[in-house]
């Protein structure tokens, strides 16, 4: 079968064996896998993402001498299903699954591995046990959106919002914009969201953000306090010690950028008592200043996934019409369109989400 | 009147005039003052502090030109009372107070200031409002502390801990040894601590660390975990997806060493879904891996300072024998030998809390 390789650094379409179903395993056709930041980040970055996953107790490193495929956003066609199986989902079922397969010693992921195929092949090979069928005739290519979508709805999660903060998201890729619709489920608002693209900016407001900032324009953290004053009633029942403090309600700032100095650029920029939730995902050292932090007593979550109750979550909200994940998508491409993806994703004007469809 | 000033980077003793209060203000006797590491930052990074302090907004940064009187953990006796006071604590009475002055425009700290004298002077000024009187008898040096436990009182709480998780104290110096005593009020256990300095360590049991850890000859971490391993019940509570995670407690960890490099060995050490507390104040810019806080969903909260409700409940506790301050006390120095003080407090095997008693 064909798939588009991570090979030598380089991403390349060649064949590929085969893949068989083991035990409690199906064969499946990705009919749609979205190209996420963490693959352009993994195919820069490689040597790092192995050097990390040596650091952290029951991961598999990747082999960078041998082929990877990677895409963890994936719709598919069940085509087989192997032994032990239940049969539960039939051939011909599409499907959504989180990007694992379930071993005796421990979930393995897909995507990032030399062992399991990830959605920029043709033929790949899930775990039965963890598919999710898409439901409501939703289009093969919106599905695959779960995943991304899933990781604002775990960020959102994590913030352990009480309702009474204001939002602010900084950097409106798909990341930032799952935040942004996961933050309208949750009723937070006004959401305030930063992002230097327009394009980006247009497509904040139409998953929700109430307020758009260009920071090339306007300082996003000013803007932020402009609607996050306190009403009387809240000023009035702040703690007497608390009463020359600005007075403005809790800021719940989401970082969606991941690249080195951001974490700075959050610290410098965040009100005292901010809780910030690290989404955007640095693989490179960064430098900061704890003594902002310690100064404002800054609360820092870091956030990574999601739980396969956020994951199926994810997908009947995207079913149901919840999220308007048909804006988010803006190319597709077949097998031998994802290098020429990987070079278009660096321009946020011209794409958000580009959509591999392997049997095109 | 006779001061310990900090004048052109140095300790130096010299005159000063004498304070008069102003209209709220108590003239007061400092009977006792501890030396923090804090000051001893200070002096080495006045500047940097000076830096920071024009970033944040409402705080007037030191003049490092003209002198400046450290020392912020004060018991003072009460000589003389300002206009607009309202009497309530007389003369000859020894009060523990906040290292603050109420203005107009909101409080202004006292010790890192121009204008605010600090505890290493014969005499000083008060905020009446902020008086406490010390209870029971409590020998000054002891209400000297209320300060510094204050501190691990307030790390404590913003822990918002459950309950069921097992702490670990990186650093037992004057910090960490608050933070345990907290931690033992609080009833978190068993309390694990590390500390190279044989004689911190003893410290640290002394103030309810059940485990003492040397990290030159074991991992901390490594011995948390060894004490951190759920209950069969516990492990049958997690969800289904946890199953294969390594079934500890969770982990409640507080940095009380405030040094570069610090932030990242917690990170490479702590366990997946860990709570971080960072108590110990890093003025440097520092260096650390975000993707090791993503892939393990670290929580960072930095803490500083207190409430006035902590701080009084800090005093209570020292006064009613909840906490054994007694033990932190190493030495006693008079204004002459607050230079020398700042030397010796380098060694952790010689001296833990420095006690100046600028009367002698």
């Amino acid at each position: 079968m064909r798939a588009a390789i991570f090979r030598n650094g380089e991403i390349v379409v060649d064949q590929l064996p085969e893949p068989a179903p083991g035990a409690g395993q199906v064969l499946v056709k990705a009919l749609a896998c979205g190209i996420c930041g963490s693959d352009l980040h993994a195919r820069k970055h490689a040597h790092r993402m192995v050097e990390m996953s040596k650091r952290l107790p029951g991961r598999k490193p990747m082999d960078l001498t041998r082929d990877i495929v990677f895409g963890h956003e994936f719709c598919c066609e069940i085509l087989d299903c192997g032994p032990s199986t239940t049969g539960r989902l039939k051939p011909g079922t599409r499907v959504c699954s989180m990007p694992a397969l379930l071993t005796p010693t421990g979930p393995v992921g897909i995507g990032y591995s030399n062992d399991n195929i990830g959605g920029y092949a043709e033929r790949m090979l899930l775990s039965e046990a963890l598919l999710l069928e898409v439901p409501n005739g939703l289009a093969s290519e919106h599905a695959a959106l779960t995943e991304p979508l899933a990781v604002g709805i775990r960020a959102v999660e994590k913030a352990n919002a009480r309702g009474d903060e204001v939002p602010l998201v900084i950097g409106c890729g798909p990341v930032g914009l799952a935040v942004i619709a996961a933050l309208k489920l949750r009723g937070l608002a006004p959401i305030i969201a930063a992002d230097y693209s327009p394009a980006r900016r247009a497509l904040a407001e139409k998953l929700g953000a109430e307020i758009v900032v260009d920071p090339a324009q306007t300082h996003p953290y000013a803007t932020w306090a402009g609607h996050a004053t306190m009403s009387d009633a809240e000023k009035a029942a702040r703690p007497a010690f608390q009463a020359f403090l600005p007075a403005l309600k809790p800021a719940l700032i989401f970082e969606c950028v991941g690249v080195p100095g951001l974490i700075q650029q959050v610290f410098e920029g965040a009100p005292r008592d901010a809780r910030i939730v690290v989404v955007g995902v640095c693989m490179e050292t960064d430098r900061f200043e704890p003594m902002l932090g310690i100064m404002k007593e800054l609360n820092v979550q870091y956030v990574l996934g999601y739980t396969p109750e956020e994951f199926a979550r994810s997908l009947r909200l995207i079913a149901d019409g919840e999220v308007d994940a048909a804006s988010l998508v803006t190319a597709k491409v077949g097998i031998d369109g994802v290098a020429q993806a990987f070079e278009d994703l660096a321009n946020p004007e011209a794409h958000t989400k580009i959509i591999v469809e392997p049997w095109r």
